[in-house]
């Protein structure tokens, strides 16, 4: 358990770990970011920063020796990074949760193998798997890579069985992983948090919209039933457990119909805070960000509860952040600015939310 | 007006500076805090920190260059680093603000010329004009010396007229001002922003105990009258106005009963975020902080509504911090640790702030 004053080191210098940061310190814990970004907006909001590569040993070394534990903000830390570090100081959520969630296929068979559903998939490693994976999955569908990417990238859709050869060259024929299509009613999320003592807290059920494979709203509550809302955190809840977890997940989720009856289908779950539980900021008695490190610290979690009758969160892709100015003159509305300088293209520069007064 | 990414510097390292900082991020402002002390709390969460006394003006004007705009976090920044640094860059709210406010006389008549009623007062600069002041407001009274002094530092009760000269002994014959003591219901206070198109907007009366002369709890709502809450606010906006203010003011007073009006006297101001005001972090839509940095930097003021039916602040004094464990498990509450190392008496530590669900 962490003590008033102690240092938690964080992985990565992005806008996850500038809002851990920010969380971090009402708590009185100081945070030490390691970024090989010189110029990681995360850096602007802690006590020490390590610009280094995430390769390079003698730097983690002292990393590690600087900070009383380790967290990180991103699921594809390298995996012997992790070691390194693991080795000297515990890093939390456990390494062996990013075994699992760094490859889509083994993240799949865990989520499958604990009865929970998921749209239909299958391994592709070469052009004869995918044609068998089509059989199965059926078209349309959509081709990944097991590793890496994120936000669209590492992704192409085949929208029929003819343009299979296509897309597995597109994807440079790398280890792939087949999903099929899913006829979703709505996307919903769910912020799990776990605390070292086993206790579970789930946020309220998100309901998100995409644009462009980029998270665009999220919104509470999600127009979901009392059942399923239920349901969807009864997933998220046996999935932090299953893991084991400590920290802060995020379980990305489709919502189905099949008849009468909604159910939810596991899409993706990222170890790590979510920028679906970025409305819990203003719009929760206690922040994602904070469950998070309460967890990391050992501490009780808090019971989470939503401010206002709706919340809404909106994120400011690319330019968008520019016309931040309107959101500072409109009641209700809070304004996140993540301080990464120029826009770029599909780049997340901010986020915005809007807490609706009343119950 | 500040652009994103555009710094501001902070005069003080406190936690009035960190949690002004800690207002900035979100907002996508750097800050760059000035204090002479190397382990300030509020280097913990800045872009850049300069150690260097007050009376260093190549420091100061290294620090001017290299911000954008100046404010402070505490009211006795001395005369000459202000001019040393308002030669170089804004400084808000203008440092003739401070000329007033770091003098209890000139401060007392400037709101007297305003026809705002204060507790009776006099000048003592001798010992005969101590024993006239004591004529004039009578038994009991407080003989505050004029500069410096705060949470009850600076200061002698004077029971009855011959504890004067003891009294006048024990300021070291420094300048002081006489204050007749109030028969008051109730200490309040108002936290008001004025940003720099003129706008102002008042957070909600505050209601505040005080122990041993050391801020205890602030609460909101305050028990007082629609009427007398209006009236202090018109009060607090007033001084704001007259002033020519941009930025956040504490305007402490007394509510004092007349027959059967209630009506306020004004204690004291602060030229700068209050601790009175520490509860709209967690309890407003917008926090003290936010507000006097969307002053600062020439953004619109938000208008602050409370969240709750009811918020109170608790200061975490010298060891009282220690004690932080239990408020991380009670519900709908805040902690905030400032992170100054080891707890000393008297020392404000941290706070914890209790929002009371509902309307």
């Amino acid at each position: 358990m962490l003590k008033s004053g102690a240092t938690i080191g964080i992985l990565g210098g992005g806008q996850l770990a500038r809002m851990l940061a920010l969380a971090a310190a009402p708590l009185g814990l100081r945070c030490h970011v390691y970024s090989p970004e010189k110029n990681s907006c995360a850096f602007d909001v802690v006590h020490a920063g390590t610009v280094a590569a995430y390769e390079d040993e003698a730097a983690l070394a002292r990393f590690a020796a600087a900070v009383d534990t380790i967290t990180y903000e991103f699921e594809n830390v390298p995996a012997k990074t992790a070691a390194v570090l693991a080795k000297r100081k515990q890093v939390i959520p456990d390494p062996h949760v990013l075994e699992i969630t760094q490859d889509r296929l083994i993240e799949k068979n865990f989520i499958s193998e604990l009865k929970i559903a998921t749209a239909p998939y299958a391994p592709v490693h070469s052009a004869t798997q995918l044609a068998d994976g089509l059989a199965k999955v059926g078209a349309p569908a959509v081709l990944k890579t097991r590793t890496l990417g994120y936000d669209g990238k590492g992704q192409a859709k085949i929208a029929k069985a003819s343009e299979a050869n296509a897309a597995w060259r597109s994807v440079q024929q790398a280890p792939c992983i087949l999903e099929g299509f899913i006829g979703f009613e709505r996307e919903v999320s769910v912020i799990a948090a776990r605390g070292q003592d086993g206790q579970v807290e789930c946020f309220e059920v998100t309901e998100n919209v995409h644009r462009d494979h980029i998270l665009h709203t999220s919104t509470v509550p999600a127009k979901v039933s009392g059942a399923l809302a239920e349901e969807a955190r009864r997933v998220a809840t046996r999935i932090v457990k299953a893991f084991d977890y400590v920290g802060v997940m995020g379980v990305e989720m489709f919502v189905v119909r099949s008849g009468r009856q909604q159910h939810v289908l596991v899409n993706e779950i990222a170890p790590r805070v979510h920028n679906s539980g970025h409305w819990t900021i203003d719009g929760a008695t206690v922040s994602q960000f904070e469950q998070h490190i309460r967890a990391v610290a050992g501490w009780p979690l808090a019971k989470p509860k939503r401010l206002g009758r709706k919340v809404e969160m909106l994120n400011l892709i690319g330019d968008e952040v520019n016309g931040v100015a309107r959101y500072l003159s409109e009641p209700n509305t809070a304004v996140h600015v993540y301080g990464k300088g120029k826009p770029s293209a599909r780049r997340k520069m901010g986020h915005v939310t809007r807490v609706w007064p009343g119950k």
